[in-house]
């Protein structure tokens, strides 16, 4: 954030916005090795499009106004609703699995505390029309593949997975009927950040028993002992349920990735649409947020007045994903030097400098020279400030009209060349 | 624009987005090889930051609203007062000049009409630092090698350039006084537009006698003939001015783009911050809305409330000028096609076929498999249709575990292959 700008918003200065397409490029190289095509859609869109989806609460969260026709509108909290217009109003046309992908920047009115911030990147990937678990390790693939192209490893990264099919299933079997579901998922949500005590309590409110409580949280820590699990799922009935999610193993070893890969029923994901497989990946350590959320939303693109189809996505922040690399090591440093810079000497102008210049850029380097008028010494100080690649002298007194000297950055040795061989081979 | 989206805000279906990452690339690709660095700033602002530099007037052009905190904001409808804060803020710290560019999406709030738009996106480009027109030279150049590296040539594009400086002299040269400056740029930049009668009226309006009147409209067309331009320069005692711009002119020369460049004292560009060189660039056969438009702005800094440096810049945006790259035939089309589609038969599952696209993409090629289980024949079909430009089948009974057969798009033969081998050099 700097002076000037609004609260909870960056200013993206040539460091910071090398950083930023370190990241875009990364984004982009996986999604479109998967396949994926990218979309956007407009920053702005009509408020109902949110309060449609998630209810009339999520506008304490938005950025949105009145517009001068008197429009209600809200700045994007995220892009799900967009791509389920999108897609809806092409839905019959579009040939299936759809796999499309975005970098939307996307706005909450957060109150403003501690470089808290309200706008931020996010990769969306989702894929429309597969209803197959296949596609659910496929997306998870992806997620874990944009961790591996920026040099971070299962040590690093933790994608912990859950299905709410089968907790649902397990939660009946230990005697939790569908109004107490709601409790159910807030504590399982809690159950790192609050105390047993306050969460039995809330569970109580709700009308659980003690016992059932008890094997609520003995559930969610079950899955790293796959025999007990497999006994507690016996007991629930949610063998068909358990085997879609083995399933969902077995392709994400398959895809490369299941070594990143743990079963965590505790993953309930705040936001209600989920109807299946859910996922969030997690730095190893624990120190940060999740660094990416998603799972399978099929009733959602229907239930927002589109296409009766099986959908399922993910979105990765630009910000926590940002800070892991940075404590990791793994953002590397920008480099915004020149690849030439061309000086002229006592025998030429600045004319002579912007022909060369020319001819260097038409061949794809980036190419700069003092502007104006000045002494070699003095321009080549502003080579070296520039921390050009190559400085190439021309116009000295001892130098052809077809030569030149070149010097590489932090070498000594400077190279007479031919000025025409050399523009050919730059 | 699509259905459901507000007024005069696009959608980008991938087919949209390919043409825009298509002119995203290009800017990106020129603005680098003339040494800029790319930055951004918040798509939000203080609407301060535009009154202050156009008047309170630009609110009714502007996208603004109260926020939920009680502010004044603005969703930006240009970049150079983000620009200008941001290198305020830093300005001692940078080495000069200055070379930045952006691409921002803009925002106004136009009345709603045929199509037009309330955001597009603008290559913007500016220099700080340097006063010596040889910046002014260099900037338009890169401005015209866009038009280069997307196919256009001087035939299909037409620099229109002048200088404020020269202009005022002239202007003062046949008595317009500085009361009436305002009233003759307004003639001259409506000179194309309206007729001549009703130019007449108005310059009579504001004071300027039939003669003076007379003179301007000749004034603005001399500048095809240099000789009786000189001429003119030499009545109003304007040689410095006119040297100037003759050496913007050779600049243009050694830089390779005069044959580009047209003197055109018509110019006025619209904002009345520019104070040297001001040019528009235009498609020839004058179908179209400008392409480009900047010029030099020296004082905007300062009087921004930022530091006293020269400066100049300019704006592309993507609307014209993807419509002139499709009216001449130079958007290409776009190719979302998977570079190999892994297909497996009998003797095989689907985790054979991603086992495959993992190690297919681990060497940085898309892949695509038919996700769920589907017999050969269906998943050949869904390659066809997905127009891959290499389709992979494995695991038939006629194939070893280590051999696939390979078909190129469009080609009849198959290829039987080792399949280590044909991933290794994939």
């Amino acid at each position: 954030m700097s002076p000037g700008a609004l609260p909870g918003f960056r200013d993206f200065y040539p460091t910071e916005l090398a950083e930023r397409s370190y990241i875009f490029g990364g984004w982009r190289d996986v999604a479109r090795r998967y396949g994926f095509v990218e979309y956007d859609g407009p920053p702005l869109e009509p408020l109902d499009l949110y309060t449609k989806k998630s209810g009339a609460e999520i506008v304490d969260q938005l950025y949105n106004f009145t517009d001068k026709g008197g429009r209600e509108i809200a700045l994007r909290p995220e892009m799900t609703p967009t791509f389920a217009r999108m897609v809806a109003a092409r839905a019959n046309a579009m040939r299936k699995p759809v796999r499309w992908f975005s970098l939307p920047q996307l706005f909450r009115y957060e109150r403003a505390q501690r470089g808290r911030l309200r706008e931020h990147f996010q990769l969306n990937m989702d894929i429309v029309g597969e209803a197959d678990v296949s596609a659910d390790a496929e997306l998870l693939a992806a997620a874990i593949d944009v961790m591996r192209v920026f040099g971070l490893t299962s040590e690093d990264v933790v994608a912990r997975v859950s299905d709410r099919r089968l907790l649902n299933a397990l939660l009946a079997g230990i005697g939790v009927t569908s109004e107490q579901l709601p409790a159910a998922y807030a504590a399982l949500d809690k159950l790192d950040r609050d105390p047993r005590e306050v969460l039995e309590q809330r569970l109580a409110a709700a009308g659980l028993s003690v016992q059932t409580a008890a094997q609520l949280f003995e559930l969610a820590g079950a899955t790293a002992d796959e025999a007990a699990f497999s006994q507690l799922v016996d007991a629930a009935g949610a063998t068909a349920e358990w085997e879609t999610l083995r399933s969902y193993l077995d392709h994400l070893e398959s895809l490369g990735v299941r070594d990143w890969v743990r079963v965590d029923l505790s993953i309930v994901r705040g936001l209600a649409y989920y109807t299946g497989i859910v996922f969030e990946l997690f730095d190893a350590k624990g120190e940060l947020r999740a660094i990416c959320g998603g799972g399978r939303y099929d009733t959602l693109l229907e239930s927002l007045g589109g296409v009766s189809l099986p959908a399922l996505g993910f979105g990765m922040g630009d910000v926590v994903l940002g800070e892991l690399l940075r404590v990791r090591g793994k953002m590397p440093a920008s480099e915004p030097a020149v690849d030439v810079w061309v000086a002229y000497g006592d025998s030429g102008t600045v004319e002579d400098a912007m022909r060369v210049a020319a001819k260097v850029r038409a061949r794809g380097r980036s190419v700069e020279y003092a502007l104006g008028s000045q002494k070699l010494a003095r321009q080549l100080k502003a080579a070296y400030a520039a921390g050009a690649k190559q400085t190439l002298v021309i116009a000295t007194p001892e130098l052809s009209a077809n030569e030149a000297m070149v010097r590489r950055k932090d070498e000594k040795v400077e190279l007479r060349v031919q000025l025409d061989e050399w523009i050919a081979g730059a």
